[in-house]
């Protein structure tokens, strides 16, 4: 017989709660937590394993509840809670009633997988925010970026925050994470070409060749990259300031840049 | 002898705090209320007419208030508040000490003033939010467009909000707003290309010619742009989406579509 739960003092509660809240318990337990309908969709399209489905039947039915059929390769409990739990559960204000439990993956630089020979990376050192995180893995989704890569992250990717502000792209996009020396190394052994955004001993985008492997790399808008990107890149690449102000916003410096990579590469895809 | 208020009684405190809230007191006082010294700095160099100066002198030297100085070309009144008082005034957890009361701008289209027969322009129909308008000026400051002009804004200006996420680009740009119907107008009239941002009847951004006078037209994320914009275009264009997701950042999408301008222009300024 399918679950109810009523009682907020169930322990299933404290779970989904805690792992909302807190990166050590999801790096413990291996578990996250996904809301909504079309971030759920999106996880389970990025092949992560759902594990438990937790629906408020006040708010949504289970018909709604087919979009996940035949996206999920795996079995998984499905919970029904009432509204006092639904709200328990919920980290945001979402009014979705639906709320998935996943299983996180690996992000090793090793468990990155390139289909061409020339791939467009991302990299982003250390983002302040869930929220810049969110916006930047949004526009790699957009440009279908190979894959980005999260240097020395100050969040996992598992943050409700990050999920949120991406729309589910946390879950489109190949991401992995390392510390910048593990990916200095890693870009370097595999030739791909480091471009870092900086305004030291940098030149225009616009006259850099991102045809070839590409990785482009954003620092926080605060600091900027640390040093070692700026010394070990093959090229510094800045774009053009003209006005007052000395900084942009982080996520419309990447969009900048990674389109007009795109832009050299006739927006083509690997086959 | 400089004033000093100690009461939060005073009616002084009471008028920074709703002009810091309401927009139907800026509009009616024509005054505003900056907080931050490098947002009182450009608003200043924005030649905005400064009408009294507070700050709290235990957290800020009357020493470091003189980088006003050459910058304002009205007297203007300084009076030194209390810790609490400050408190009472400041809108956002400003630590700075320091609140500039400032006297509104008309931003009619028929003020905008271009030195170029060639403008680049950024219009913006109706963003949500004022932390949308910001991070918008900001790029445009970066990319010194010839001006920005709101459609049918949905918040004034002055809002602290815009201020804030516009780092000040709000003082540093050329603004105008008006209906959607009066800015089709102004630009049909003055021969400046539209490009409007829409999936509809629409053609790559990079397959368009930017280099004549150009408006660039951006809607909401959630709606887009009203239908006139589409119609009433010389071009609609689109950012190829390659991923899960079909919508972009406005501020991310605004970015690469003035910089690819910027990149056709060869970055130059009008003399």
């Amino acid at each position: 017989m399918q679950k109810h739960l009523t009682s907020i003092q169930n322990p299933l509660v404290k779970q989904v709660v805690q792992l909302s809240e807190k990166s050590k318990e999801r790096k413990k337990q291996g578990l996250f937590v996904v809301e909504g309908l079309r971030e759920i969709v999106l996880a389970l399209k990025g092949t992560y394993i759902l594990k438990t489905l937790f629906y408020c039947d006040e708010i949504i039915s289970v018909e709604a509840l087919k979009v996940f059929q035949g996206n999920s390769d795996h079995p998984y409990e499905l919970i029904s809670v009432s509204k006092e739990v639904y709200e328990k559960m919920a980290y945001r204000a979402s009014t979705e009633g639906v709320i998935g439990l996943f299983q996180t993956k690996s992000h090793l630089l090793s468990d990155l997988h390139f289909t061409t020979k020339n791939p467009l990376i991302l990299v982003a050192e250390a983002p302040e925010k869930p929220g810049n995180i969110g916006a930047l893995l949004r526009t790699a989704d957009a440009a279908k970026l190979d894959a980005v890569i999260i240097a020395n992250p100050k969040t996992d990717l598992y943050n409700p925050n990050s999920i949120r502000s991406s729309v589910g792209c946390v879950f489109t996009n190949q991401v992995a994470t390392g510390s910048t020396k593990e990916i200095l190394h890693y870009l370097k052994q595999h030739h791909i070409a480091i471009f870092s955004a900086a305004l030291q001993a940098s030149i225009p985008y616009v006259d850099c060749d991102f045809k070839n492997a590409t990785a482009i790399v954003v620092g926080t808008e605060a600091e900027g990259l640390s040093d070692v990107w700026l010394t070990e890149s093959d090229q510094n690449i800045m774009i053009p300031m003209q006005g007052h102000i000395d900084s942009m916003n982080v996520s419309v410096a990447a969009g900048i840049l990674i389109f007009e990579a795109k832009r050299q590469r006739g927006f083509s895809l690997p086959d």
